[in-house]
């Protein structure tokens, strides 16, 4: 165990290292290192004292709070799983989730939706008000000793993709956590005194991952309910916050805010963005802010698994790996497959997750051939960069050949003609399946006219047999709705259908 | 295993992402990523043919060479473990280094020392000559595919403190290696296109750690033999080097050596040091340079477990730990001790050596209590910094008080009179030890002059009860010779002797 370092033993180091350091700033809420380190012990050991032991799951259903972070810092000091539950969903959601999870103690605030799953779960869980109920359970218990948690074991669980129509939560231990935070540290060359302004939801890997790579280094994270552009401002101001969740229409919507410039946001170090946003703050050149900010990412690989900082100018649209994982673009039976062809983005490293709680078969898929499966495809550009093509969502068998739609798809909206474009594949007698294309126009085009262009993008088995115009491509979220398609479209043996 | 992420799993990446970039340059030798991976393949699959196989040791014996970076990668993707010795030493040292690792290969350059110890030992180890013999067996080898190695397995043995008047291997694993070279990346805000000219030697974890940094955010390594002011130069301005492994008086030989401004070096971005230096080179503002370079660091935790650069301002000598460790100051009998007071540094974390070769009971001392024992003594200052006192070479006992000779010389040698200081124990029929001090002067100063500085410094019994002048303090290296002084001035009655 002389190896392991768990978050909990981060917030030790800190509390040592950095006594006189913020750690929390929250409404009138102002925590040093060391005082954090007390309350964590406390928390710590209340919900022991409320039957949470090694592996059992609290969860959160609440805006951002620098509660979220003490509750993940005292499951971290037990042995337990915290989960930040995303309190924006129905009630369907979140009974989906408490009956997923089934969580020893639920911290809650009150909302139509929490308030009905309280209601039918309060016999198998300890629900605990926030606010008032959760300060008298974190000042009343004792401090006690915590024996060392290895650092392997999963800490923070974050519902994401959905499989099967339900979203999974992703299992992410210290260990994961710890270098990913560390990569940020790289990228974004953060150094102490960081100051984070937590506005964007912590149920989300987005704003939680910067919470956490601002805790590594000792630095300040500042807790605001949720996005108020004028609220971030007075943040900013008054915290001199370094970085915020921001990214485009944020942006604009802070700088316009500030536009008579009564907060003065000279400490952000942030990407540029506007001629008006750039007077206001200080344009940072870390390679995460040089270029575009980024990469490629997803919950299941702590938050980021490429980055756009470290390979500007290169050919891909995600960057390059991470520098703790290793990247393969595999085909299904899990060969590699050249530069230049798409395949499945796989990664191994010290960033990724222990699996998805309580999904054996689906965690199985996931690490198939000892390679974590992203569901998303990929390419490598000749410069060694990564292109993201798009999810997976299903593959096409023609002939031996496999099609993914995504990537007929991009090559089709690559088109000057063309609006939107969807992928399906057609029983064929000979080829077991045939790519039919279903495509919206915004300018003149012919079926001949679309194909030509594919065929100098794509190999030729790739390239729709047909194309058929349609005014509107149906949706689900922001990809294709597939079914839908399939039924109006005459798709189908689709290859483990 | 997906969580595992090796040397070679690193290079395995490089080749995929940076095809294009040089990893490598020694002298007319030039290699990519794809070509180092190319030539590290065969070079495992020939140690292999030779007998090596996982958990074995291969040495080299020689000067920098970019067969020092092929040797450890080659070992990493075998599951060896691969130990650059230092070649300076006499024939007895390296006898000493062959017989306690009996590695199954030894790479060597020709010596009187080296030639001397091959002789004798040609039976038991296979002996390659660096060079020709070198290039023909990776030449030779065919390539073929190895089985993934876990990163927590040893890879690199480095020979380090003495200890019952032998060197010992401290053994790294990839993880430790791994997570080295990331809180170098964070501090020194490393970034792709870093190159760093390997001048100091590569048997010392010095230079080796800027290496696998390097390696690590996939830079360029330049190797030369050995430091040369001229050819560093050449160098630096041939290859646009970032970095050089240089302090002190050879930063002012390298300044020297381009007095005339004949090499451009501007491309080195490193710490300020002189005028004249500071205009040939563009100073560097990160963490790393921008106060003053290192920390507090050693062999068995993979370099540095400090860094000034996370500590800018701060009271403690060596700054603030490492972002992937955590500190504690320990008493003998493994309790923590409370800030300001003097105990052993002691640490866990990702960067900690996995213990040294074949030596259980060291290895069960050094680890007591589930901490890392350092062997040097340390404080924590009121904001949290740490100040490095001096070896724990041993401890004397006054009543059932523990004072360490160290931080009582320290104390002394901050009188302006006092040139040097040397601490003993000698034998105290009341109090089992009594603390003598022998000291020689630089001006004119009366014991009780000593005595009643070093009252304001420390507490009262660490205080000597007699102070001995003398010319010259013997030494052993940069200590004292304790046991000269015991043996002149009537020390005795240690503890545990």
């Amino acid at each position: 165990m002389i190896h392991s370092l768990s978050l909990s033993d981060v917030l030790a180091d800190h509390a040592r290292s950095r006594p006189q350091v913020t750690a929390v700033v929250d409404g009138e809420v102002r925590l040093t290192y060391p005082e954090l380190d007390a309350r964590v012990t406390r928390l710590a050991s209340a919900l022991q004292g409320l039957g949470v032991s090694g592996g059992d799951r609290v969860v959160w259903l609440g805006q951002n709070a620098h509660a979220v972070l003490e509750l993940l810092l005292a499951c971290s000091r037990l042995g337990a799983v915290f989960c930040p539950a995303n309190w924006r969903q129905a009630a369907d959601e979140l009974r989906f989730v408490v009956n997923d999870l089934t969580p020893a103690v639920v911290v809650w605030e009150p909302s139509e939706a929490t308030t009905a799953v309280r209601d039918e779960s309060a016999a198998s869980a300890r629900w605990v008000r926030a606010g008032e109920e959760y300060e008298r359970l974190v000042e009343g218990a004792a401090a006690r000793e915590f024996p060392q948690v290895d650092d392997g074991e999963p800490v923070l669980a974050l519902y994401t993709a959905a499989f099967a129509g339900r979203p999974g939560a992703a299992l992410l231990s210290s260990a994961a956590l710890v270098a990913h935070a560390t990569s940020l540290l790289v990228v974004r060359q953060m150094e102490p005194g960081f100051t984070f302004l937590n506005n964007g939801p912590l149920f989300h890997v987005g704003t939680m991952m910067f919470c956490l790579a601002t805790f590594q280094i000792g630095g300040t994270n500042v807790f605001t309910p949720a996005f108020d552009p004028e609220e971030a401002c007075r943040l900013i101001d008054a915290e001199r916050v370094t970085q915020a969740f921001l990214f485009g229409p944020m942006i604009d919507a802070v700088a316009k805010a500030n536009a008579d410039g009564k907060y003065d946001l000279s400490s952000l170090r942030f990407v540029a963005h506007s001629a008006e946003w750039d007077g206001m703050i200080t344009v940072d050149d870390s390679p995460w802010c040089r270029s575009k900010m980024g990469g490629y990412g997803q919950t299941e690989v702590g938050g980021m698994l490429t980055f756009l900082g470290l390979a500007e100018g290169g050919a891909g649209f995600a960057g390059r790996p991470s520098p703790l994982v290793q990247i393969r673009i595999l085909a299904p039976g899990g060969s590699e497959v050249p530069a230049g062809e798409v395949g499945e983005i796989c990664a191994r490293g010290k960033t990724l997750f222990s699996g998805y709680f309580a999904r054996p078969d689906l965690n199985a898929e996931k690490s198939a051939y000892g390679w974590h499966h992203t569901g998303d495809l990929g390419r490598r550009e000749p410069d060694g960069t990564i292109t993201f093509i798009g999810p997976k969502l299903r593959m096409i068998k023609s002939g031996a050949e496999n099609v993914y739609p995504a990537e007929v798809e991009r090559a089709l909206k690559s088109h000057p003609a063309v609006a939107d474009a969807a992928v399906i594949g057609i029983p064929d007698p000979d080829w077991h399946q045939a790519v039919k294309a279903i495509v919206t126009l915004r300018a003149q085009a012919t079926e001949a006219d679309l194909l030509e262009h594919v065929r100098t993008l794509l190999a030729s088995y790739k390239k729709p047999k047909r194309i058929t115009f349609v005014d509107e491509i149906p949706k689900r979220g922001f990809t294709p709705d597939y079914d839908a398609l399939d039924e109006t479209h005459g798709g189908g043996n689709y290859p483990g259908a």
